[in-house]
């Protein structure tokens, strides 16, 4: 299929669109729609929260009447189901639409390919497969738990540039800039949980909370906080520490025989725990089920090694700051085991930039 | 005072021609000249070898008699003093030059002044300090040898992600790229010498030696091979090993008792050992003393953390490889001791670079 420059550009834009409901959307994707007749645009629009209309219909009210036989640029396949919101598919025919183009199809399985159809039997051009590749790259949450059944995971770490993580008595405030403090705000707000361990909480005392402080969605009322999750087999910490404050729901998560303290009242879930190590599928089994999309890991190198080395990690956010902390500091992910070149595990650079004075890799596992 | 646009441009001019030299001045500074008239440039040259006409005799064999009235742009202070060659000061006054801009003055004893001094007393306008923090970087080896009386110490390093720079048995080959390990080899032709530690020599047995092989200098007849030295306390490895093949000088460098095995030529100097260590200070003096401008030093975690620790290390040449090697792998640095976050020892980045899939990064220790 040959798409145009103009379809290229309307596309684009429709993406941009999409991510701008990035704080606000979870755990719906983000969509964005673009209604043009050849190059000028008649109406846009993108989904801004979950239970509120779909971008096709903001798209739709701000074409009016112009939305008759202009060309549809969305996102993702536009909705065939009555959710919240009725089927957009039914809202782009009742509107005269003449031609559709998707980026991709929704694997949502009350869509995947029923929004197409509808439209077609409209008597409606779709097209799909437009920059879907930056389409899925926005998606990568909701996708992943979609499709695999667990939510995109995403570890944090800020490491020295000898790679580690914390000092050998486990202190780790600061190791990276002010500037990388404050970039990680922004990576947390799109998450739909942020998960820690015991550990760190016993030792760092974390809020885990989202504080932008510019205005943006996360410091107004349509920001979704992200689920802060503690993994703690024994609910050792769930009496105290900064994440239990504030208005952002927390959750522990503990071994089915741990026995909460009484008089605590608190989001409580079991999962199985092996030779004192939780089954981390189903960690993230029961977090895609609570509709968590992406997960942010800010945890301590031996929960970080654990899922890393159970190949469950999606990519590696790393700020790494110029200091040395030397070799008794703590390593970056622990309990990896490798002895051999052979076992190196391989990554792939998908991003270097400054952040401060600090270097921001973002780095993805490369699978073989 | 004020410089002009021209003269900028013409400085910059005369600092790339100096930096053709890189491979080639040792133990000479890198100097560039330009004779322009206003915008033209007349006359150009640089030092390409110690021994043979500095930079100020091309550019005016180029000009000819369109010297006369000209302005010299010349990247460090024409020399006063006869050494292999005439004294370029009398040179620029005998050719007419009106005018002489030096980016710095140089310090070398027999300079130091000397020749603006000259130049001056024949009525040349002189003036100094244009773009000198470029040129004092181009020439950083030899103005810490002269300022400081020790080489500019670079540490090269080839490290994962996770900071490791071998495995627990002492594999690292090979963390880096093929690019990476190709861009070393410029590093390495500008160095005056390239230090490694027994330890080094018996776990890798590296040849040290410079490969371009592009059809540059390094390749061909003007090269000057940068002397390999070895530190090697007990002469273990005196009698082994590909640092002592090809053409390149060896120079082993051991404690006062060593005794060399019988039967083995080679370059031998004694420096105190104290508890088992070098007197690294006194090894550092001893290459100045021989001429070297900049070191390289490939060496292993031990010697790299010596260096480090001793507060001797003026620049890191870090390329990090996209992989992890594990929290039994070696660290990058050994023995730097620290245990708080006051003891964290800050760098500089001064330079960040994709070279093939790794990422390169140019270090400096920050002292405070």
């Amino acid at each position: 299929m040959a798409f145009s420059a103009t379809d290229h550009a309307m596309m684009a834009r429709a993406l941009r669109l999409a991510e701008r409901g990035a704080y606000t959307t979870k755990p719906n994707p983000m969509v964005g729609c673009v209604l043009a007749h050849a190059d000028e645009v008649v109406g846009e629009g993108w989904h801004q929260r979950a239970g509120e209309p779909h971008a096709e219909v903001f798209a739709l009210q701000a074409a009016g009447d112009r939305a008759r036989g202009a060309t549809a640029y969305v996102s993702l396949e536009p909705c065939a189901h009555t959710g919240k919101t009725g089927p957009c598919a039914d809202a782009l025919i009742a509107a005269g639409v003449a031609r559709v183009v998707a980026a991709m199809r929704d694997p949502f399985p009350q869509v995947d390919g029923a929004g197409f159809d509808r439209l077609r039997a409209a008597g409606i051009a779709v097209e799909s497969g437009l920059m879907e590749t930056q389409a899925r790259a926005i998606n990568r949450g909701f996708l992943s738990r979609i499709e695999r059944g667990r939510p995109w995971l995403r570890v944090k770490l800020a490491t020295s540039l000898d790679g580690r993580s914390a000092l050998a008595n486990g202190e780790s405030k600061w190791i990276s800039g002010e500037a990388s403090r404050q970039d990680v705000q922004k990576w947390r707000a799109r998450a739909g949980a942020i998960v820690t361990g015991a550990g760190t909480v016993l030792a760092d005392d974390p809020s885990l909370t989202v504080r932008l402080g510019d205005g943006t969605a996360a410091s107004q009322g349509d920001f979704v906080a992200p689920l802060r999750v503690v993994l703690d087999p024994g609910l050792a910490t769930v009496a105290r520490g900064r994440v239990r404050e504030g208005d952002a729901p927390t959750l522990y998560i503990h071994a089915p025989d741990a026995k909460p303290p009484r008089g605590i009242s608190a989001q409580l879930a079991a999962v199985t725990v092996r030779e004192g190590r939780f089954d981390l599928d189903a960690v993230l089994r029961l977090l895609a089920e609570r509709g968590v999309n992406e997960i942010q890991l800010e945890a301590g190198a031996t929960l970080a090694g654990a899922f890393l080395g159970a190949g469950l990690v999606d990519e590696v956010l790393l700020y790494v700051a110029p200091v040395l902390l030397g070799e008794r500091a703590r390593p970056m992910f622990d309990g990896l085991g490798i002895d051999t070149m052979a076992q190196k595990l391989k990554m792939a650079i998908v991003e270097s930039r400054y952040i401060g004075s600090d270097v921001r890799l973002l780095l993805r596992p490369e699978t073989e």
